[in-house]
């Protein structure tokens, strides 16, 4: 490992501060921070000195959804954690936040255990995991607590998957019960996966099997009827909660108004759901198919509320709930079927970028797109100082971004190990060109140089984002 | 000026931030932090080093809301740019943001001289102005654009105050709409004056003439009217609005209903708001004089909203409208006619304590503790980054902050020029030990070690809130 | 039977007139109505002349929900369709519609036979049979269409009750789709009997067993929850919808934001949840188990919000939601388990009453009262323009009502078939003096003339309230 | 006079009944009502005999809003008196509420007496008065009371038309505070005029003076804040309040927003918001000058909410404000100006046919046609029981209306005196047969036989709606 290292001359960013200053790490931390051209700065003297003048410096994303290997409908999402991270670490992102799987009549533990296995010495860059919770019984609630102690701070339960994932509304509530008492915080998968299921079957009975379909029976009224649910659900056992994925406009204003009644819900959303719409999903030849993913895309009217829940502090993360599936033989499993089709979408490489290219679109401003991406995800899962800001103290997780420079997305060029881009062509401005991960380079000047196992498992605090 | 300080083993705060750092400042800017105890921070020297272990950093605090010297009802603020600038001081605030006046009949830049003269050599830490609006026609608008430039980039106007500060409806919405143009924002003081006035008029024959009744007439429905309509005209103006001094509930509703929508509009409540209400103004023997402000005390239930808006960002700001007259002399104006009470509290000194207690009572967290007081105020207005930040380039304007310390405020014991305090006998937990206006510390250990004239006037930029 | 019958000199009161005039019945049914005093009037014989000097004559009431010896909880409501018909009549209701009640693993068809059987030659008045759905399938789901036909146009679900009544969201769904198509109109208990149910477990091995914690666990957040479910749910089938037993203020917020949005739901509230309160539940003694009935008994505070949800048409109809059960033997059976007493209480005498009480009062005007109380139900279950109304060709079940006249509430003289009155000592202005059906005295001056067998079954339209 | 009239066999419809029935009339009341065939009906005799079978009988229509003969921006409005009314009895209208108008420094007494001079003998329907109130002072508010005692009980007031009917917020607060006093209801004209006045004078300086620039100026949000502030000095004032020609959806908001928090407040719209727009208001070669009216015509997308407000309840009333100014010579004196188009548009005689065809469009029920097009505006503004309804001891204003027979609107057949009609080619089902007043025929089976004079002058009570 290089013991200290200076990069000169950048824009350093945060969620709330953009200086010009000069960044000097040691030993895999963020040392300082001197103005650039101060005799403080210029007195720095380093192993290796990076520039980055005419360049932002800005903390590692933090991705806090995502599902490399996971299993779905007979099938693996196809980025193992060494290629997903590899990906994500091209895009920026320097922490995952992946999901262990309880599956029913398992506990736990031996779902975290497997989960840690496939992780080990797999990994480029560091990573957690939050736990899904299948199987909610006195067991699994004792577990609950055992695991926050541990790091595992966050449990994500399904509202969708009957039969699968889900819990009904008692599981839910006893879940959120605990987690009131243990400092967890409850994710929820909302949206009404009852009565999803009879429009699917009907959908299916009527002849319409096609991708578009899959957006059509998931409709926006049962994402915020069961966002509202949640809410009410978290209410009764006054327990925060975190509703991923949000996609619809309509699940935007049930959070801003549990928002103004002044409960702590919080809400994440997804590039997919911010660029893609259900124009995509319509794609002929079975196109529409690499969109499939749940909560669905939406009519593109929804995105300007997306984008406004951002702004106003409704939604506060974005993460891209990366969970690739190939086109050929993985998607197209759903030929003549779409509730057959493999539900998600590859993004971990993307996120940074096109968040960017929000900032270069107007819709969100600088420290915004640091704050989403990076510092409250890490605030929200309990990784900070470690993770998500630049400052003294903190992991030296650290971007040097090229705001200026070009690049057309495609699945010719991207790392991720899927056989499509859902950003296809896709011109973007703004381009990572060198990450390092707690100091050591991961990627050099877009060679990546850094390997499988350098990245650890961090464990977590509780939810740091109301304190 | 000492050239080279060092505060060591501090917890820096900022907006987004809290670190272990100890603070380099050179020429009076924050040259750089680092993690304390790292070979980067033990390598400094420096002619002064300060401890601050324990205690905290903080930038600081931008009070963006006050009236030295205001002309008022034929009596003065009691509180002079020197005197109010060094209360300030001893209160952890750094930077003062006055409102020069134009008076009807004359041009922006005869009030803004006259104020600039005002404060010119007297004042102890920085300042800039805000521009009181009383005569909107084509003349002020032109001036409106040069003000802009000149770094008079705010300008408030009074919905209440009918024939002294007010403007109508049609005044309003061309200032708007100019400030859509030049980039000025447009600071309102939302009461409906022409309805309020009438309800004086009634109210004092029916004899009602003690101060009680300046709560009672001055109604929160009033308060939330003028705030819709504020809204409403910048939204015909497609211009952001900034309602300042929100004290009711019902107004904070309308802005939080605004900003669902997606309309730039800020809000800034007060202490007096947050810690005071309708109790105080009816304390016997004139007593309640002291608490006549407008937009006045609410009953205590509004408070919890408040703090909810701090909360959710609905309110942004916390400023003190900082305007005080002496009980003896000035309050007593009004004896037997509330309507005669000159209108203002002191508070620029207690402003930074009292948002501390918040955060020792859990209103709060510490990062939005300086969001609200330092980092969104000189953001707001266009100070940043030289001021609301700790961070490499930033002026040194620092506190270094006890926060187990308790305090007892007094009129015994403030440095404001007023002969009562509005929080006599409260106790606080939390104390500023040392002020750097800078890098020059003004107030050092408790004693005021600044000068009058040191301050400088601050042109700003326009609102960078948004950026 | 008396073929014709006049009323002299009343002020007849319908859902929009109050006029003074005479009412001509012929064969049962309102031939005529003539202003008083006319030679219209005057000009009509009679083989009996009613004097309705100084009187109200009204509509007779109808009441669209009542359980007549329903089977609950190891017991059966305490009236039979004979005694709580003849009690109906006694309080000025001429129609009541009961619930057929379909069992798991049986059809429609069985339950409506059975209820059919039960009532069959009993009835002091003119019934109706809403259908309990408690097992949606393929096959009920035909039958709803027979019945829809035969006269039972109207279907209740419950969203509470797990493993009795309890629908799934899908079952839910799949009902409104089909109510869409066949006009029938879904009737929802919306509260969320699975989140309940954990509640209710908690409460018990936490040793809180009295009645009070029945309202306890039945959370106003949990009814709101599941009226906003129905209504997205509603939505998504395109089917208008009738919540039952509003007793919530959070749950009438719910009504009136779909009704905002242009919805066509509808919410019914109930006597006990206007007059009584939690306090009531709070009763010493066991005492409170006489107000258990699902949902619960609210806080006082929710009192106003279902005034003013009446006032404005969030909510339309007043019903009892009759079913009672005795304290002695019946009540009983909850002791030390307040999940173990019977839901449900007496009322099917009280409502006609303690409407006209809440005119005295000032909540609603006279013709309001007759609207939700005979009007709206008459045309929300297709029941127009036989019943809810005096007008030509109506038939002839109406109410000679005394304004002014004083009563006691009381078991000692109620006629309903229970032990206790939820109403006890209170003191009420206005009663009932005389009661036709279908032109025939069922009570006259206050004496029963009635008989069991007189009141016929009766068939409805599909829902008349929005044509 | 005819002394006794039977209309048999018609539909008979009020607002809440549709029932077949045969009426008699004597003496110009509504004697009785006789389900059609039954002995009681079949009894009657009569010196004149009207065959309705097929058709509707309905009460006469209540236009609540004409401006006959107004005086405005230097010229008349085209109807008098006698040409206004005679075309109201012709589209099915029995009474009107007209305008009294106070001008400035003069009393109402004045304003009332001159135009009650205009009206008298010149009818051929009856009428009533609302006072225009242009000048709010001492004077006035006592002379409020002494009208309300004459019968003349609702005062309008203006927020727009600065400097001819505005009134400031302070006199529209003390006339609401007197309204809550002596029972008047104060009537709005809900826009900010001083807003719009800075709008119109910056349109025309940008030489956008042609009739669309009329809606584009007067904007919906200026009225939807109009609205909201007048609901605010009502609640402040704790009077009740009618907010007139609502036209924007963003108005209704605000209605439904204090309906839905249990204000007293009430909102009329007219045909052309519900059938015309912005559209109109472009129509080239100044053909867009007949469409000039405020509050201006709306986009088209505004009248789905307008339906729905009236299908809700939010909206209550459809009244014309008729206030026909002829094309040539009239609205011509805005050509190069449209702030110099006189502002107003034809619609006493449309009002019934365009509401029937809502009927017929399915927007409204045939008894929410009366209700709000008869009941409701007789029971708001104190005629009731004399108008609005066909009930014993009413009025006998009945229109024996054809609602199959088909009709083209068109200014050659209208009898308004006007030279255009705003619905120009418009096809309609339905029309007026005949029309009797107080018993006498004015229109007889499509001719006019009724006389100036016939029509008198009716007092009213105060507000009736909610008792």
């Amino acid at each position: 490992m290089v013991g200290r290292i200076v990069i000169r001359g950048g824009l350093v960013i945060t969620a709330s501060d953009e200086i010009h200053a000069d960044v000097l790490i040691e030993d895999g931390r963020i040392a300082a921070l001197a103005a650039s051209g101060t005799p403080a700065a210029e007195a720095w003297t380093a192993e290796r000195t990076m520039d980055a003048t005419g360049k932002y410096v800005i903390p590692g994303g933090v991705d806090a959804h995502t599902h490399m290997e996971l299993p779905f409908g007979g099938t693996f999402a196809s980025d193992t954690f060494e290629t997903g991270t590899r990906a994500a670490a091209w895009g920026g992102t320097t922490t995952i936040i992946d999901f262990a799987v309880q599956s029913v009549g398992h506990s736990l533990r031996e779902g975290l255990d497997a989960w840690m296995a496939k992780a080990d010495a797999q990994c480029a860059i560091d990573y957690g995991f939050h736990m899904i919770v299948s199987d909610v019984n006195q067991e699994t609630l004792k577990e609950m607590d055992l695991l926050v102690e541990e790091g595992v701070t966050s449990f994500k339960q399904f509202m969708a998957y009957p039969g699968v994932f889900y819990s009904d509304d008692g599981q839910i509530l006893r879940a959120m019960q605990r987690s009131a008492e243990n400092g967890g915080l409850i994710m929820m998968h909302a949206e009404n996966g009852i009565a999803i299921d009879v429009l699917v079957e009907q959908a299916l009975a009527r002849g319409e099997t096609d991708p578009r379909y899959h957006g059509e029976v998931r409709k926006a009224l049962l994402e915020a009827e069961a966002t509202h649910r949640a809410i009410k659900l978290a209410q009764v056992a006054g327990a925060p909660l975190y509703v991923v994925h949000v996609s619809a406009m309509e699940a935007v204003a049930e959070l801003a108004r549990a928002r103004d009644e002044g409960l702590n819900v919080f809400g994440e959303t997804c590039p997919q759901y911010l660029f893609l719409s259900t124009d995509n999903l319509a794609e002929p030849d079975f196109e529409g198919s690499k969109y499939v993913c749940s909560t669905p895309l939406r009519p593109k009217e929804h995105q300007a509320k997306l984008w406004q829940g951002l702004r106003t502090n409704d939604l506060q993360v974005v993460s891209t709930d990366h969970c690739p599936f190939c086109f050929v033989g993985q998607k197209e499993l759903g030929r003549g079927d779409f509730s057959k089709i493999p539900n998600g979408l590859p993004g971990v490489e993307n996120r940074m970028d096109l968040l960017h290219q929000a900032v270069v679109d107007g819709h969100i401003s600088r420290r915004r797109w640091i704050e989403i991406a990076c510092a409250t995800p890490a605030r929200m899962f309990g990784l900070y100082p470690k993770k998500g800001t630049i400052a003294p103290g903190a992991d030296a997780d650290v971007v040097i971004y090229d705001p200026h420079a070009e690049q057309v997305m495609s699945a010719e060029t991207h790392h991720m190990n899927v056989d499509y881009s859902a950003y296809e062509g896709k011109r973007t401005t703004g381009r990572v060109e060198t990450v390092l991960s707690r100091g050591e380079p991961v990627i050099t000047e877009r060679e990546f140089t850094g390997r499988a196992g350098h990245g650890v498992y961090t464990p977590r605090s509780t939810c740091q984002y109301l304190t």
